[in-house]
């Protein structure tokens, strides 16, 4: 083994029945994928867990304490089906309270908005004791950071405005590089090119993503490592291999 | 408590690093659970795991004895990161053997295709021991059933074409009936409201989902219960309790 840097890792928890129910498609495992990757951190694991307290608590714990960051999605707005506040806080066995600076945002945010900041509104200052704000700068509602617990909306866009918030601020290590190249090849027929190309190059992954286009068969490989210049120099050889073999490999991917 | 009939569950685990790289938009999560809820079977967890045999088989061990049924999608293609068939038959302490069958469907697959049933295709008829075969009228390769395991493809349309191979074969229970209720309300406003109609009608979940559309805000409210006659009762209540807020509530949602 070579001396490598220490490797980032992070866990996804994403709430809500509308996920499970398939009503609603989710966005925020390749949103949180991508950013993750951009600050230099792995996703390794995602939990999709219902509109339960047990379940959340259960998930929250089991992945906080396996990984570096842990990231939730969905269940901090205003209404009695969101509880992910109250879940958490009862998994870290702290008490929930309303946080002063939370309180102010919305107090600033619904100022001059009709109703004003009612009940129903505070309730997006309620936190688990101890936690910080995550700046949200395109709404009024702030996320929630407590030890290495990232809560955040469930909302594509404002989760994307908190992920904004937090770039660049967490420790990572080298974002993964990865270099596509689409072949219009089944995958079965390279099965044996795309090992034997993987072998000779540790510390690199290749995978297969085949499709039908335009009535035709192809496949997307794409090399991955956190060494850029090793995913480079693999994907070379296996645009070379694939040329040898009589395919017209294109750059990027089909 | 009244008499109920049994719920049955069910979790799926998403495998492949193109999804925990952000680089492919899972689409099975919702595809499984629309198809499992017309099935009366309720998904209740999904995880999703990268190409690893470990956290495939942590998984996969996990959550087949926590549920009714356990589906997977991804990797049972032909090439070396297709590695689900070995890392659940490990899981399930069973070898990995070629189901006379999958290869016989594979045989006449490929007996009129260029290069015909090479060793590479071979593998997509490796299967754990004691496994049976769920058809896929749509392309060469079979799923796999083993115990109450479902291991399916993850190219979305092959895994929808498994789904028709196991429609009406599964004992579940009653689909969940859902009605949606669309209104231009900020979901803050009516929280009470909505905490109150739930509370009104025990067997119901009620939840929000807040939108942003044509420069303002509304939310869909959308009434779930496995009583159709109680989902309809309790979304006429609520459509009342909105109307008498001074809200134009719109069926089916906005």
């Amino acid at each position: 083994m070579t001396d490598q840097s220490r490797q980032w890792t992070a866990a996804l928890v994403v709430i809500g029945d509308e996920i499970l129910s398939g009503r609603t498609q989710d966005k925020n495992v390749a949103q949180v994928a991508t950013w993750l990757n951009e600050q230099g951190i792995r996703l390794v694991e995602v939990r999709v867990v219902p509109d339960d307290a047990e379940r959340i608590g259960e998930a929250v714990n089991a992945l906080r304490k396996a990984h570096d960051y842990l990231f939730t999605t969905g269940g901090i707005g205003p209404t009695h089906d969101d509880i992910t506040v109250d879940a958490i806080a009862k998994a870290l066995d702290v008490p929930v309270i309303i946080h002063p600076g939370a309180r102010k945002v919305l107090e600033d945010y619904y100022r001059d908005r009709p109703g004003g900041l009612t009940e129903a509104r505070l309730r997006m200052a309620r936190v688990p004791e101890g936690a910080e704000l995550i700046e949200n700068p395109s709404s009024g509602a702030p996320g929630i950071k407590i030890g290495n617990v990232y809560i955040m909306a469930g909302v594509p866009g404002i989760t994307a405005s908190m992920l904004q918030g937090l770039t660049g601020k967490l420790e990572g290590g080298r974002p993964v590089v990865s270099v596509t190249i689409g072949a219009r090849a089944a995958e079965s027929d390279v099965a044996d090119l795309l090992r034997e190309t993987e072998a000779a190059h540790p510390g690199v992954a290749i995978g297969s993503y085949p499709f039908f286009k335009d009535g035709r068969y192809g496949a997307n490989f794409v090399v991955r490592s956190e060494d850029g210049e090793l995913a480079r120099r693999t994907s070379d050889d296996l645009t070379g291999r694939l040329r040898a073999a009589g395919y017209d490999p294109v750059d990027g991917g089909i």
